[in-house]
């Protein structure tokens, strides 16, 4: 996810703008958490000396986290108009109806306070990105965002490469720079390329196919409706991001001669050899179509045996366990899967080793800061800098601050960053309690035992004894077993309660927890409670 | 992890040989869980009609459930020696004193019942690799085991090809086969060309150099030892399973000419320029060495920039986070990683696609029965098969029993499988209730109410309640909130206790949740309880 904030002026009046605001997402480490947004804290103290955010792209990484954060930002957002529309949609749903979104046309201009900002059409697996040529008094930074080198996008422009080697005749003082693929050798590929394999494949089919891929790809999602095209079937769109995705696209320009789509209802009735689903759900998603399809709960699509799911997507790393369950449950199923292991069909969005030396030709910065991915990977690109004598690259983590000029350039501050996670409503700083007391009893169980106890400190009622999540195998219950530690105590000693050094509470919540242990060989969370009553 | 399981026999009187007996290992997917079996159910229901557990090999995967379902069997075990040595520590671990183990000669014979059992030796990444020739009166099945066609295995014997040859030409009736690698071309590659390709790699380093590895691969073991030779360091071993591995390599007759080791305690007095640390936890495991080394933690070893730490290992799947974050942590403090993705330091111990074409080639077995991977693995392993002209194919998935003799081979029966999770001290089926609790809980926090009521239904004390893992942000906690609700239904009605409809326990259980649900956008288990007293 990304956020990077770019200051001009002297600390206590300095003005800012931030470029991007995005989100990631939760997994099995972080149960229950979703949504992962960036924590605002240091730019939010800023106040109205943050003059606008400026989105470079439309993908959730980029833009998810507006609608959770820009209530404590309340500043102006500008995009392009294909990201602008993204964004409008997250507003409308979050009920933000407020926000001032300024559209800019590509290629366009935007001034805010000293910046002035000029956006620049690269290519990338999404419609509309934009490198920020970010001008100030004292030279002008490259934003690339998100980017690689497409001769062959098939939806919108190419990379500006004039402008950007103009840009580098006029000066480049730094490049904050995409670094995902920087530890690949060569290009990342084209998705032209991609739209002929496709088609290569396919023609050759003769059941049900169904083509996995990002939404956010509207290229390839154009690829999908010229397969089917080429190949005689009728395009099916299926799941809700795919059909939110074309109506943003074909709002915004783009799609102008996509095909008439058949809805899902129907496709059902058409031969097997005359469809083609275009899905969302390539990453195994568990609720995504994809996954339903493969388990049978799917409303509408029914695959059989001879029927073939073709993965035009990578497997990003974390989600090889969702997408190779999903794959398995497919084959069980005698449905064929090809995916780009074994077929050219899926190139990446970022730009591998040879397209960054490109970069770095056209603009000769004399700064590098590698941004957008991994410490290797921002390691590798810094690496890959200096081999390309780029005189001064900085490798930094988030919250580094970096005086770009005047001057020599050096790491003057770390401010606070980090990450908040969106917990049912939420947001909680990614380190808070709860989260971590959730995963403690996740993995250990949870006792928790109520007392009353009379004034004289004996037993009014039976202890209220309740486990979660802590295995037991015998004839008794568990509760049983931790009651009888309980009564034992209270037989040694009426007066418990008046013990020394310990309070009541916890005499007995080591005894439980002990006992626990010595039956289950976990070692559960245990919680004791008091009612005392007057009696 | 592996149970294979071979009868002959009508049914009421079926005779059963165990081949392997293997665990896998818990992820963030079953938290608390560190360990999976096999679940021996069917088996196990067949008493002493099992006439022993033969091993093939002494991997996890293959030997590691002994210690934990050996008491429910209670048969011999048959294993070659170095499998045996490391079964025995396995066995005295966990207190086992009376499995009658027996060790098989490399190449030996074992006589069981109707089985006769002859010895292969094949290479993999670990010593002593078996197949198993497994002759009965209605024909031989050749069980492969984890195997690869490896010329330099630089430790143990090279892959018997004149066996195999000479056991196709007598007449193999079904191949039982390793498919791990059968989604991949080519070959799997030599030990040989990765220890050259480590000696190149390290010759120009001149810091300290951690080789991590997997510690059973005691071949690779080896090369460090002849790489630290030939760079002029002295070879430092780390991590309690690499000092085991190479005990039970050396007590079995392996590494002999290993050179002395430098102690850990030792080995930072000297240059760096002078070590090479052997080191577990290529796989990111956040208890092992490595990992503990990055993180600063480790009692004896530390590393500072310049130095390179060298993974000559694979990612294996669904451990790519946790080897990356291990990555970026070693990055980040100026230490050089070197990859397989960039070098060839590792090769896989599983035959890939023309490997598999020689196996078959050689046995030209009548059945083949792909075994050891995920479905899509059987899958491509089951097609290849039919491209090579094996008449019968069996992609089968786990509790599927073929009859492969007398007659048309087919599938007769399905019996009980699955896995249970060692949770704490006990042995529960996957799909217990007490990991779906506890999950549940991780995911959504968990409520509990104890309400002390008199005879007439009214509170006789303040509820007791206890929010675990439930968000909340606000002066007043969480269970202030809940508490004025419960205060308000008894308000509203005194006599709760005898509503209509729904327990008390019930309304009140309700009533809190939705008021938690209502302020923190999460569902909390939620569960209340009665005291009732006298008064």
């Amino acid at each position: 996810m990304n956020l990077n904030l770019y200051g001009y002026g002297p600390e206590h009046d300095r003005q800012w703008i931030m470029v991007d605001l995005g989100i990631t997402f939760g997994d099995d480490t972080t149960p229950g958490i979703d949504i992962i947004t960036p924590d605002p804290e240091f730019i939010a103290s800023q106040g109205d000396r943050l003059l606008g955010l400026v989105l470079t792209h439309g993908h959730e990484d980029h833009i998810g986290a507006v609608p959770y954060l820009w209530p404590e930002l309340d500043c102006p957002i500008y995009a392009t108009p294909f990201t602008a529309a993204l964004v409008t949609r997250k507003l409308e749903e979050a009920g933000i109806l407020d926000a001032p979104l300024h559209i800019v046309p590509l290629g366009g201009h935007l001034s805010l306070g000293p910046f002035d900002i000029e956006f620049v059409s690269l290519t990338h697996s999404i419609p509309e990105p934009n490198a920020l040529a970010i001008r100030t008094p004292t030279g002008t930074v490259l934003h690339s965002g998100d980017w690689k080198i497409d001769d062959e996008p098939l939806i919108g422009q190419t990379t500006d490469e004039k402008r950007l080697a103009e840009l580098g005749d006029e000066g480049i003082l730094a490049i904050i720079c995409d670094s995902t693929n920087a530890l690949t050798d060569g290009l990342s590929g084209s998705e032209g390329s991609v739209r002929q394999n496709l088609v290569d494949l396919v023609q050759h089919m003769t059941g049900r196919v169904v083509i996995t891929a990002f939404a956010s790809n509207v290229a390839r999602v154009a690829t999908a409706a010229f397969v089917a095209q080429r190949t005689d079937r009728h395009l099916v769109l299926v799941g809700r991001s795919m059909h939110r995705i074309v109506a943003a696209a074909r709002e915004t320009g783009y799609l102008d001669d996509f095909p008439a789509v058949v809805d899902e209802r129907e496709a059902g009735y058409l031969p097997p050899n005359k469809v083609l689903y275009l899905c969302t759900g390539s990453q195994g998603e568990p609720r995504a179509a994809l996954a339903r399809i493969a388990g049978g709960s799917h409303p509408n699509v029914v695959l059989e045996e001879g029927d073939s799911v073709i993965f035009s997507s990578r497997v990003i790393p974390g989600n090889e366990k969702s997408i190779f369950a999903l794959q398995n449950d497919l084959v069980a199923q005698g449905i064929e899967i090809h995916t780009e292991k074994e077929n050219d069909i899926h190139v990446s969005g970022h730009p591998c080793r040879d397209e960054l030396t490109q970069m770095y030709q056209w603009v000769r910065p004399r700064i590098s800061v590698p941004v957008h991915g991994e410490m290797r990977h921002l390691q590798a690109h810094g690496a890959l800098a200096k081999d390309l004598q780029v005189p001064d690259v900085f490798v930094a983590s988030n919250g580094t601050m970096i005086k770009l000029a005047p001057d020599e350039p050096e790491i003057i501050d770390h401010v606070p960053s980090g990450r908040l996670h969106l917990d049912g409503d939420i947001l909680l700083p990614a380190d808070d309690e709860i989260l971590k007391e959730r995963k403690r009893i996740g993995y250990s169980g949870f006792i928790s035992v109520v007392l009353v106890v009379g004034k004289k400190g004996t037993l009014a009622a039976r202890p209220v004894i309740e486990t979660i999540g802590v295995p037991f195998e015998a004839d008794e219950p568990l509760e049983h077993e931790l009651e009888e530690v309980i009564d034992l105590l209270f037989q040694r000693d009426r007066y418990l309660k008046f013990h020394q050094g310990h309070s009541l509470e916890e005499l007995v919540r080591r005894a439980v927890r002990k006992r626990a242990r010595e039956l289950t060989g976990k070692k559960p969370i245990t919680v004791v409670r008091l009612v005392e009553m007057a009696g």
